[in-house]
């Protein structure tokens, strides 16, 4: 047994590619992201229809693990396209890894819903009889992707989702910026918290996406899983707005935070150039 | 477009003035506190008007990421003219930074408030109808400033203030007194959860303002967006005790901390001189 | 002024008499958990009679900055008749302290439970109408002090109280146990996060009170205020339960911990001795 | 006094069998584990029937302190035989010992659900009336080992244990791995928030036990305290899921977390052997 177990590991083990292991750790974490995050909506519908207090403070608690798994392979655990894309704004990375991490990122996601789909086989057919519904008092496309509430306009959801991402991408920057001296083990909690804080400011409106991995992969998801093109139509077309809101709204946190704070160092410490890791 | 961001970068750094960075600091500070804590009030109140639970949860939880915020600028973050009123009571700053402190905090909270009411537009205009109201079951202007509880008289309403206020206080005094050797990434969250505690002992009575910068800004911006002389008229003129008492419990709470803990040192810590900074 | 506020300083600056400063710890402890405690539980009652989840939280969450006024003191901050005992029967401290210690305590929260009692005066008269009641549904003594649910016999209450007192004991043992190297500033919320856990688990049959300093001084105090001496006679003379079980029960917890885990030191720690300050 | 604590302190000190402490935590760990998760729901059933939310806040509160207790006598705090059992899968412990490990969790657990039956007499009296049921409105056994809900299948509860010890698993390998650096006094609070957002996602459905000796362990008790063997044959002989689905999860959620991140070190990091301890 020992020896078989050691020839896989060696086998399995990836050791020069740094690239694949980001990927690998992106795909991984935004992976989790849904598993998680769309576990928590159908047990809770299923149990309790309606009730939100108890999915937002999962969607804040599961953050304390994400960034856990991503940091041994390298610094960073985006796990959200806006993220990566607001990064490059910055002349962090490269057009062409924003690109491969968006894939990752998507790929992740949407397997987070599959498993979680399938993980709660039974609470789905005891909430729709069976019968895959987008909307409705037994839809529950709902619990994968995100819609909106029914009060708001094509402008106030697309509003909401950029200022959902800025104070998110604004944020990010804020715990990452290594001159607060936040303790290594610290930051994930805190990028918890934050979740949480948007949730509970920005997050009933347009459904809490503020991520387009997050959104567009579960959505292709609950089409294959046969839900139908409705996932895309519902609400006027809703589909766009929380991947193009959340694109602007990462550029506009993360370049807030860069004249209000991050460009301003203090004389004790490290002049961090423009070009370096400046805020991220 | 490296080039160009390099430009901007280096035009906006602001190297050799401090005071323009703390300023700047309290501004964002104060801003963030209005900015999501009116957002949460409107949320909450969009989706299932009168839960407060929540409420105080992320008025707890957002007090984690304030602090942050003004860090790499100078140490401090009083976001709170009482605070900062406390401080020149204490001999720590003098007064004229007082004033320039109180405006920042002051434009920060109605700018907060200010983006808050656009960003949640679409809720507002389902709650009232269009119609901006101060009191009554659609009234909306206490999700941006503070009233209080019907049954409360002027001087329990000020007492309310005072009593909340001095807790905030010592214990700003005691969690940002170095002998306690809370680490420094840590602070924050502490900070959270004392104004956590705060909205649950001394919070629903009178509003929970403790800060005048939280209350006025918003206060002035309600004036300036169409809800009448009312959100100053009401409740006999109520505006003026969340002015008054924070300052008198602010200075309540720092001597009452200076007397029983500040003064007298431990062997093995650093003596503290009554002049250098001493509790702060 | 600066003058003034030096003078005054040196001259309350008490430099000398370390028990001086611990018995005041100790008054300012407990003169803390009771005031934010009963203003917590008359605020809720107040604004929503009978809601207890919060107040569980800011049990919590209130410890959390309790033990940091003690710390720069001395180290301990029992803030419990029944943990001094304990220390008394483990070793660790001599009888006449436990005695001092004990009457600061019930100082600190005989004016706890005062100052909560004129800061939410007007709640109290919306609940009671100006009559003080100890029971019935105008009652309000049980937001001071503790008595049994109605379910409750004497044996259980007072198992329930020894158990509660044991949770808490061997906890406090294992907490400030050195070998834990639980970083100093993150003891008081792990301290918070067990009050609410016993809160959880022992709190509501007997009302929570593990703690013959938080029971007793609050109970005289309502005598003065003109409740009568129902609040000794209720519940079958219920009152020397919350003194005796966790007497009972810190020394049954202590023990426990000191059985279990406190004598047994892995090869690497430091070997500690039976008699030093082997387990608090 | 003194002379008697230290002699039967002596005594009692092991100092050179590790086994027998190891051994000896493992059984403290899991009677706490089961001591305070039982409590904590027959309270809640006895105080309001039904309230879940608090159940899962406290289970995942407890959790930050049962590591703590195991940690001064070795490193590890299993408290779960599926987590041993992937521990040897994983090639870090032999077998006999998960045997012993096994039998000492079970012993715990029994005996925590013993002193938690007996400490809350009253209230089991107050909600079967003196008559232990298993099932049906006044059914208690409920409270102390697990059962599914209604609309499960066999297939679903058993793929509800097998994904949520997964996580587990995956997770306690993940916050255990060095390389993330999360500082010691921190693991036990993140262990917590796993347990909490395991409890929210994979919790409803098969009654969160993801641990054979937390569910066996209490069902035994049950047995013996008159409830019948209607414990064991309820919901088709439900009791065999929750003890071979947490096995298949937890190896499934370790070697997960080994292929996608324990097998690829870092540069930084130190090289970890496939022998040594690697992801635990």
């Amino acid at each position: 047994m020992d020896e078989i177990r050691d020839r896989i590991s060696n086998t399995l083990t990836i050791e020069d590619n740094r690239l694949v292991r980001e990927l690998l750790a992106e795909c991984i974490g935004t992976f989790f992201l849904l598993f998680i995050g769309t576990a928590d909506y159908i047990q809770n519908a299923a149990s309790d229809f309606g009730n939100t207090t108890s999915c937002y403070i999962v969607v804040g608690g599961l953050a304390l693990c994400l960034p856990y798994i991503s940091q041994p392979m390298y610094s960073g655990a985006h796990l959200n396209p806006a993220i990566s894309f607001a990064q490059w704004v910055l002349g962090n990375i490269p057009m062409w890894k924003v690109f491969l991490y968006t894939i990752a990122q998507l790929i992740g996601a949407y397997l987070g819903a599959a498993i979680s789909y399938f993980g709660h086989h039974d609470d789905l057919w005891k909430l729709d009889g069976g019968k895959r519904q987008v909307l409705g008092s037994q839809g529950t496309a709902g619990l994968f992707t995100t819609f909106p509430s029914a009060h708001m306009s094509t402008w106030g959801s697309l509003l909401d989702q950029i200022l959902g991402s800025a104070i998110l991408s604004g944020l990010v920057c804020l715990i990452s910026d290594k001159r607060h001296k936040i303790p290594t083990g610290f930051v994930p909690p805190v990028a918890g918290a934050i979740l949480c804080m948007i949730a509970m400011t920005f997050g009933t409106n347009g459904g809490f996406a503020i991520n387009p991995a997050r959104d567009f992969g579960p959505r292709l998801f609950t089409l294959c899983a046969g839900y139908g093109w409705e996932v895309f139509s519902a609400y006027r077309f809703y589909f766009w707005i929380p991947i193009v809101g959340p694109m602007i709204g990462a550029i506009i946190g993360a370049w807030l935070y860069k004249l209000f704070v991050g460009l301003h160092g203090l004389n004790e410490d490290i002049q961090i150039s423009s070009k370096g890791y400046n805020v991220s």
